[in-house]
């Protein structure tokens, strides 16, 4: 194998793909990526054996070939190399070793054989659709900080992809929830994916994905099958097996009769609960929030350390309300909110609450309360 | 104690004063600022009994006054306040809690009683000198990075700060190292140090001190006792005691006869250093340093992972070298270097080398070969 490249083309692919590659890996191979060079093109693969990265860079292939370096390391070096130089990747297949050339620089790596490298086996996808990145992005990026991190509880460990009925038809929904906090964000539905079986994406590939949908003009191609969900641009590729488990019912667990409806500037509100958070000790960050005639105080008391209390205008006109929350959860949701006010929707203050971002229904949270 | 102070300014003294705290105590008050309020302006005190930071302010002082609270959580809480706002720090004798109100605000935070925090003793400073932030700057900057973290070498633990000779006079000297490499770094004797009894001041005092000097236009008070060292500006004064230990004699480590001169262009240099040690593995990042007519060629080679080899120009006239060097240590001292070109001098491939900037004799550096 032997081809030349641009150093910044190398190192968007390389680094793309290192990133997926465990730091402590038991099985040496998955150490490494896989280089594959053909026609006017390289791909670069690396996998955890959960989740799979392909990219692609065009290069001038002199002689077409594979072989697999640790992927850490050429990313290091081709990161250390100076900008706009010409790489040159060479490896004769008896040295074991791949050279890399770059001006005055001269490194070569132990290889280990392509044919050991695990490349995932291909699925058959049921369902397959396109959609612009920004609408995948949100979906995603909305969603994510409530996924669980209790590994018991394996099947909240992911955001559940699936088709649902929104209020005007069918939509694209995303939700996550740990049991204390639950966000549901819909888009409208692609063409071709209809009839698609709700999928969980695990954590990792959640945010592996991000990085594919960055860029706001790409259009993204979805495939879904029983045990894998696959997304692909025209250069990268990541291909991920799925939660083995059944997401539960989380419609039960969103309010429908909360009626107490509370607007308040969300950035602001973001703000005081950080504020009166600080004198709380790490743990039980409870807030409490005492709402009256357009009129929000929020509080913290933590006996040991102290108090603190501030107070917050609103839009608010229904009865007396006092109700607790861990001031963690607050911040997430609150900070969700870029276009509009906040909207809450309380019912009593043991019950669960409803946030929206104004009267927008396509994305919604619901948080737990907690006794203050 | 009550007074009024603007967000800005309580924000930089608090967090100055904070930065020396330790997160562990086992002694409570540790963890607290002594606050003092008295004319027209405030204290803000915090220690670890070792290094002592004392932050003046100016505030609209209404009742003179003094108490401690946690460091941590009042520089959180100044931190999150918004910007401008006119903070209003309130303590009632009986009620054990200060209050800290902005805008619609509030906090109230435990306090432990101020006859309770130890001030650190004053000493008989025996030496009084002033000098101009950017030379104090300078002389610990270049050294710091030698420091040694054997705790077992703990005279090593330090920057020895000391009156010596040098090519033209009398200097002000720091000398750090570890065993490994050292830092010698002369400045103009200021008026009033010559008879300063050499101190070692401590790594984390270095550290804390680093933030006195940011100032160019700040001329530093330094006072040297037997056991501790001063340092003030006309807000800030930190007091430290010293390492109660010998320095051992540095200057029979520094090489006088090394003759073989190689000059190169030192970021050139360092970067080429960064590169060819990515192929090692962390521990003995071990670089060849091969020199013959004006050339040099870096080489690492790791069996297990890879082999890199550079060359660069270099002036070089001497007969040929090969010599070994601690990738780490070599990338230290070359970053040192920012005005001119580095200036090693060699003797044999096992012998300690000498580094300049140029042919500047006020910064020198040593570095010990290891086996390649």
């Amino acid at each position: 194998m032997k081809f030349s490249i641009e150093r910044a083309s190398l190192l968007k692919a390389v680094a793309q793909a290192q990133s997926v590659v465990e730091r402590r890996n038991t099985i040496p191979i998955l150490a490494n990526v896989l280089i594959e060079a053909e026609g006017d093109s390289v791909q670069f693969r690396a996998t955890d054996l959960d989740i799979e990265v392909v990219d692609r860079a065009d290069a001038k292939v002199d002689r077409a070939g594979a072989t697999t370096v640790s992927a850490v390391t050429l990313n290091e070096i081709v990161r250390k190399l100076p900008d706009g130089a010409l790489v040159t990747l060479t490896e004769e297949g008896a040295s074991g070793r791949l050279t890399i050339e770059a001006g005055r620089s001269n490194f070569s790596l132990a290889t280990l054989p392509r044919e050991d490298f695990p490349v995932m086996a291909t699925s058959d996808y049921t369902t397959n659709f396109s959609a612009p990145a920004p609408v995948l992005r949100r979906l995603f990026d909305k969603a994510k900080f409530a996924i669980s991190t209790e590994e018991t509880r394996y099947y909240l460990n992911g955001v559940y992809m699936h088709v649902s009925d929104g209020d005007s038809g069918k939509v694209l929904r995303c939700v996550a929830t740990d049991g204390h906090r639950l966000a549901r964000i819909d888009a409208e539905l692609p063409a071709g994916a209809e009839g698609m079986a709700g999928v969980i994406v695990p954590r990792k590939t959640v945010g592996e994905l991000r990085k594919l949908l960055d860029d706001d003009e790409l259009e993204v191609a979805v495939s879904v099958s029983e045990t894998k969900v696959r997304f692909a641009t025209p250069n990268l590729t990541l291909t991920s097996k799925v939660i083995d488990g059944t997401f539960p019912d989380y419609t039960r667990v969103i309010p429908q009769g909360n009626t107490r409806r509370m607007e308040v500037d969300a950035a602001e509100f973001a703000r005081a609960v950080d504020r009166v958070a600080t004198v709380s000790s790490e743990r039980s960050r409870a807030v409490k929030l005492q709402l009256e005639d357009d009129r929000l105080i929020l509080s913290v008391n933590a006996p040991d350390s102290g108090a603190a209390e501030e107070e917050l205008a609103v839009a608010y006109s229904d009865e007396r309300l006092e109700i607790g929350f861990n001031a963690k959860y607050l911040l997430e949701i609150a900070n969700q909110v870029d276009r509009e006010n906040a909207v809450f929707m309380f019912n009593g203050s043991g019950d669960p609450t409803l946030m929206r971002e104004g009267n927008d229904m396509s994305a919604v949270y619901v948080v737990m309360p907690m006794r203050v």
